[in-house]
């Protein structure tokens, strides 16, 4: 049957419409209308028992009649008439079929199986399988929709926008806004419950598309998070942005996808950071979506560095100085070539500032707009320049506009020029909205927008990427619980601190031990069995002297017996009491559906509460974990705060390298745990106190 | 001269214009001609030194030829002409002022001296000086403007939106997006440097204005903050909502508003916790404003209660959850009745809740938003709907707009209805809008919008806003620092508790003290002129018997005396040392701009990092006071978390009630500080550890 292909799919030479209807709003009426009025070119086959023809076209019986190896089936029909019909395409060598009806996964376990045999079917076949529950798809360049929702012809040129939804409704959405942004759309595909390709295929498809350069996603679920991880790497070589929304930040969002999609939604935060680590730009609502990808598709790429803001209010700038600092944008102030040059540019009565605050005065000097823009655009301080222009009315827009549009066509900007109306609603000629994006300058109408979307894109560009280039660590041990003693006597040569001390089987060990390390010392009972050895009264602290120790001995065991007395006690971890220090929480993690990951955080009540934790990459750069440790809520704790000293912040980064370097080196390894790791001044490094491994 | 009265301003019978000018846009030009566009019935004086007549108007050579008694006069001048025109102005009888020239407090020391002249004059003639550095007035109900602005004619009818802002672009712009939104505006104003009128002034104005509803308000700072908050609890007693835009959450911002009008920008939080009390809606950007400004006007009153959302899609559902936690806008399951009677109005393959998604149904059964609207507006849990709605094109929006309007005007709705589209763009019939406004149901581009607006009401309604009974307590004690033996001796006896102990003047009344305490006890050096005894060394915990007793007395005199020799020791407080518990800060504060304030959060540095306070208005009740904690970021702790025990909130509450009472009932206090406040678990109370008094 060959390579299965989407390319069957979304640039379909012939089609084939399963239950073609000549009944308007029926779902086989709207396909086969849209095809018409996009003046598809290929061959349409519509198949209905009950008609001979449908608006002059004649009508195929059954599938069976269908010839050979069309490309692509468009089913209007039934969900329980589904399953046949695909067998009958499968049987005549159709490439692709587009399957709307619902009540698959997400309809039971009838459904459930349904689909399966559906995605068996397909991959027997190579077929490719659109939906369940699905819109459909339109491919904008060829001006070819397979879909009963009604869909302009909306006019292609240059690279445009590819938009991948598992939501139809939300790619209907979202095209109606780029649409109307004026923007070109190449592909817009929803996937539905994706029971053969999932929004993976349909990306790496886009990404290898010359018409596509920005690729829009809705997705509630990635069914293959490692393989888009890689695509995501990908489009970033290749130059290409991908702007993602994805509910899901609340549990409760959580719960409703699966509930409507039939699929499980996962960690939002590990997700987060696992796609921004790959270049993804996550958004947080359709608004945005459609911002950022304008943005992304219309201007030069946003480079590192800050914005510079042109504005006509005092007020106005005030506002933008509350807004950046929430978004984390910086408005760097002029340096002194730039300020002298903008000096030069305005009157005196001006002062000079970013935002700059140009007041009315380019009614009475329209060319104030090229002669303040230049020094912004030289300054390489600056990746981008927002204008935020009061519009007023027809006749101040003409005022304000024109000599805008003609400073950015003379000072043709290398980087992105943003405009942002302040007064949303004001009337203005349309024409300099096509005059604005002839010149690659997205509009927006108002400010907040502009700034939040570019601070989206301004963070991604600010992001060290690089990976680090230490070796991964490969350990060896066995499967299930490693417990303390055993993970320390792993991490410790790898060059792990902790506590001087080591394991005791009998007294007389832990006494030798403790006469080697010193006074006082902790004790705990070892065993795999034990995860929670607090829990279980297996954990005894500050014990002075020999005495002591012996007493304390008795009482561990006696404490984990009374805890359970199935659990069998290898033997007890003997250590040194050290100095109080900043707890951190430090962990690994191999995540079944996205791979490796480290969590870093404050330890304590408070910080959990505050879930003061950040996730990391484990191929992160020493400089990029210091980055991300110092952005945590009680960050500053690290550089000593309120008289305390600076802590040893690069010894923290190692600890988390090395983890990194571990999970990376070491696949089966599925959680280490460091907690609470001890943080010392700077210099004194750091003390992890305990250590756990689960492998595989 | 008679009361200064803004109507003279506001509501003219006769208007100068000063500085009358033929050439078009020339201010004194523009003023003229905005008032012949509007059609101004009432006497119009020009004055002109050069020129005999303009536009068949003929001009006075100067203002001493001005009739007696002309209500405004608009000062179309230059700065340096201004102050000798307000002269001319007062000795003719005139009403008013609009002063438009910048230069003024914003522009040095001479601006200033000439603003301070301006408002004497203003003072002793009962004069109204608007501006100067503004932008002037319109009345749109009388059709009045005095500004040079192009200001369109903008029907009024009903009860509208007043505009006071200091910004004059501001208010120009907030004008033009509510004009957009078909929004009826009464007045706008802007008051620019405040010379003698102030906003407050224009505020009192527009709450016994009958033409306006809502009054919308951009402020960097208020001069006079007392009276607006004493405003604001009058406006809401009549029924009027004030919306209020205030840069300055930043430092930055608070700089720039400085530089810009010449004004001190004060404490955000400060002005915020006391303006929300007062039932302000604070807002955080112009979008926002213009949003909350047209559901207060056009909508009925956000009551107390979650909101319910219906929609058309179920990713849009997932992301009307993550919006709504962030926002944190309830959004209640439905209960028993409304279930069922969901139930009944819904095919069956859609499941009833809340965001309740419709899917695509309503095109084929459009009666299902009239019958799925009932039960919502019916179930008091719910005191709005937001409808988002999925327009797609005019075809498609037809079939949804349409019924949407039949169904609201048929239920008649008692609550606040708001209509979002999702697809920001989509192009449709612009009557849809009106017909949804004149049914009194605000529409937005983007459910974003309508949801963050909607936020802002439902959080004012949710807010407690009745003021404690319990009575004032006043008490007494010197001006200056009140150490805290005298402190404590203050207000034990009112009911703060603090460690069993007392003042001892010799090492044997300390003695004698820790005797009848019990040791270990704590000591700490006492005098008005040590306000941190810690960084002296004037203060020793952990005394664990008489002899260190003695040894430590010695010490801390010897430390104090080393840390500065001029301090003079009234003597000891010996204190016994009590259980640790959660640490709280809690203070009391006189603010001289805005009055008195509490606040209170979790000690240490963690908590400190993170600003986790809050800030309380004295005349709090028990619950609100309640409600507040526990919506600090750590609130949690108070209620036990992870295994800790519930901590003693009532007793938290009582003390802090305890300190607004001593605020409101002992106004020469500026400033009490308890820190830190331990708390122990429910019925084990707290105990303030330290206190300190500043009085005046």
């Amino acid at each position: 049957m060959g390579e299965r292909s989407l390319e069957r799919l979304l640039n379909p030479r012939s089609v084939a419409i399963v239950g073609a209807s000549p009944t308007p709003g029926a779902l086989g009426n709207s396909v086969l209308a849209n095809l018409e009025r996009h003046g598809f070119q290929g061959d349409i086959h519509l198949i209905n028992p009950k008609r001979d023809a449908i608006g002059g076209r004649s009508c195929l019986k059954s599938i069976a009649e269908l010839p050979e190896g069309v490309d692509a089936a468009v089913l209007a029909i039934p969900g329980p008439a589904v399953l046949g019909a695909v067998r009958e395409l499968a049987e005549r060598g159709v490439g692709a079929a587009v399957i709307f009806a619902a009540g698959f996964a997400e309809g039971g376990e009838d459904g459930l199986a349904a689909q399966r045999e559906i995605a068996r079917i397909a991959d027997e076949c190579s077929m490719v399988i659109e939906g369940p529950n699905c819109l459909g798809m339109t491919n904008f360049v060829a001006g070819i929709p397979l879909t009963f929702v009604e869909t302009p012809l909306h006019p292609f040129s240059g690279e445009g926008i590819g938009i991948v939804s598992q939501s139809g409704a939300m790619a209907v959405v979202l095209g109606t806004t780029l649409m109307a942004k004026g923007l070109p759309i190449s592909l817009s595909i929803s996937t539905g419950n994706e029971a053969a390709s999932s929004v993976e295929d349909y990306v790496e498809h886009l990404i290898a598309d010359a018409d596509t350069r920005v690729i829009a996603m809705i997705v509630e679920q990635f069914r293959k998070p490692v393989r888009f991880l890689a695509l995501a790497a990908r489009a970033r070589t290749a130059g290409k942005t991908i702007v993602l929304l994805h509910p899901g930040k609340s549990s409760a969002a959580r719960e409703s996808a699966a509930t409507h999609t039939g699929a499980m939604a996962g960690d939002y935060a590990l997700m987060r950071a696992k796609v921004e680590r790959a270049g993804v730009v996550l958004v947080d609502g359709l608004e945005e979506l459609g911002d950022v990808a304008d943005i992304a598709l219309r201007a030069r790429p946003v480079g590192a560095g800050g914005i510079a803001v042109l504005t006509e209010s005092g007020a106005f700038k005030a506002l933008t100085l509350d807004l950046c600092e929430q978004l984390g944008l910086d408005l760097p102030a002029m340096g002194e070539l730039t300020t002298t040059s903008m000096r030069n540019a305005i009157p005196d009565f001006i002062p000079v500032s970013n935002p700059m605050d140009l007041t009315a005065q380019a009614l009475v000097d329209p060319d104030l707009y090229r002669r303040t823009l230049e020094p912004l655009l030289a300054d390489p301080t600056y990746a981008a320049v927002v204008l935020g222009i009061i519009q007023t009315d027809e006749t101040t827009a003409a005022r304000k506009f024109l000599p805008i549009i003609d400073a950015i066509r003379a000072l043709a900007p290398q980087k992105p020029v943003l405009f942002a109306g302040l007064d949303d609603g004001a009337a203005f000629n349309p024409d300099y909205l096509s005059g604005l994006r002839a010149l690659g300058v997205p509009y927006f109408p108002s400010p907040d927008r502009a700034l939040r979307a570019l601070a989206h894109l301004s963070r991604l560009s600010g992001r060290e990427m690089a990976a680090s280039d230490a070796l991964p660590i490969a350990i060896q041990m066995s499967a299930g619980v490693v417990p303390e003693y055993r993970a320390k006597a792993l991490l410790g040569p790898i060059g792990i601190a902790f506590p001087e001390g080591g394991f005791a089987a009998t007294l007389d060990e832990a006494r030798s031990i403790a006469a080697r390390v010193g006074y006082p010392v902790a004790i705990k009972a070892q065993s795999a069995a034990l995860s929670h050895k607090s829990d279980a009264g297996g954990v005894i602290l500050g014990i002075g002297d020999a005495g002591a120790l012996a007493a304390a001995w008795d009482r561990l065991f006696e404490n984990v017996a009374a805890y359970d007395s199935a659990i069998a006690v290898d033997g007890v971890q003997i250590e040194k009491m050290g100095a109080r220090g900043v707890e951190l929480i430090v962990g690994a993690r191999n995540d079944p559906e996205w791979g490796p990951i480290l969590l870093a955080g404050f330890g304590g009540v408070q910080a959990e509460l505050l879930q003061d934790v950040c996730l990391l990459a484990p191929d992160l750069t020493h400089a990029a974990i210091v980055g991300e440790l110092r952005q945590l809520k009680s960050g500053a704790l690290l550089d000593g705060y309120r008289g305390s000293p600076a802590l040893d912040v690069d010894a923290v980064a190692t600890l988390i390298a090395t983890l990194g370097r571990i999970l990376l080196g070491t696949p089966a390894i599925r959680e280490i745990d460091l907690n609470p790791v001890v943080v010392y001044p700077v210099g004194q490094g750091v003390v992890a106190l305990d250590a756990l491994i689960l492998a595989e």
